[in-house]
């Protein structure tokens, strides 16, 4: 298989967390054509943050496409030219007001290769500290809530934790850590 | 915290993967007001899908967000009114050609909360055996791929695995089987 050549990259519309483009492409061999969808989207960071307690720190947040709450890790969008890391202490420190010193990178993931260009970038911050209160975004509202980490599978198993992210930075957790990705015999 | 109000709730486009609407919304005292993009896309299935010998049957595609390719699970949408297991027998089938008489199901996540309304549905199917040759979408170019499970770790390390998903897909799969998820010490 060789890549598809791109006949025509129209903007169609620009919104407020992509940019909407119609691109026209076509199979290496011309056999197949088609217009495909691109949202053009910042990478994102997500962090797996667990303090001097083995709490992990959630934060429950309303999130517009559900219209419902998500309990999910500190997050956000990596500002333009931003080291990764930076964009992950800056969101652990604004949505939480915690820091860590105690840094892990656990690798990056595409976000959703289907129809956006984004890239994800996952970290696990040990060690969490209280340091200043929340500085959130105009529209956000976020609510701290600590978890013992033995409670984290049952609550993924009951639908209280259901953010694929969270999942992947999860499984990225136990390559890391646990060197092992064990498969049932 | 509590629910968000939505004020106003358009259309702005309809495409090939979603429809893209603008939600005005009020956080419920009125003190936080804004407008929100909201995709709505069909929910999807996952499936991690291995044969009689230990291997996982991957499939290589190209995705038009990133235009290039992935290495991931057989996947695709659920029609409407479908049984997500139906979703996944016909995606394992008509994407690889394999069937399976033994399925498990992972659980379900959301796919991109912030601004998706959609779930995607996590299945693991054993003994896949080959049935007939791929049935695929007219737009859809696909290469099955055999690993072995041993080698999946090190393509996630090396970035040949990075569709968030499938990480997804491996975090419900370790909490399925292996009845834990191990945080450091």
């Amino acid at each position: 298989m060789k890549k598809w050549i791109t006949t025509s990259y129209i903007e169609n519309f620009r919104s407020y967390v992509f940019n909407h483009f119609i691109a026209k492409r076509s199979n290496h061999d011309l056999s197949l054509s088609g217009e495909f969808d691109v949202l053009e989207c910042p990478n994102w960071v997500v962090v797996i943050a667990r303090d001097e307690h083995k709490k992990l720190l959630l934060v429950k947040q309303y999130r517009h496409g559900i219209d419902d709450f998500t309990l999910e890790g500190p997050a956000g969008v990596i500002d333009p030219g931003e080291d990764p890391i930076v964009s992950a202490k800056r969101e652990l420190l604004e949505e939480t007001g915690h820091e860590s010193s105690d840094w892990t990178y656990l690798g990056k993931l595409s976000a959703n290769p289907a129809f956006q260009t984004n890239f994800c970038h996952f970290f696990f911050a040990d060690n969490c500290a209280y340091k200043m209160e929340q500085r959130l975004d105009p529209l956000e509202e976020i609510e701290i809530i600590l978890v013992n980490q033995s409670e984290i599978k049952e609550m993924i198993a009951n639908g209280e934790i259901h953010h694929s992210l969270y999942l992947a930075a999860l499984g990225l957790y136990q390559l890391h850590f646990n060197s092992s990705l064990e498969f049932s015999s």
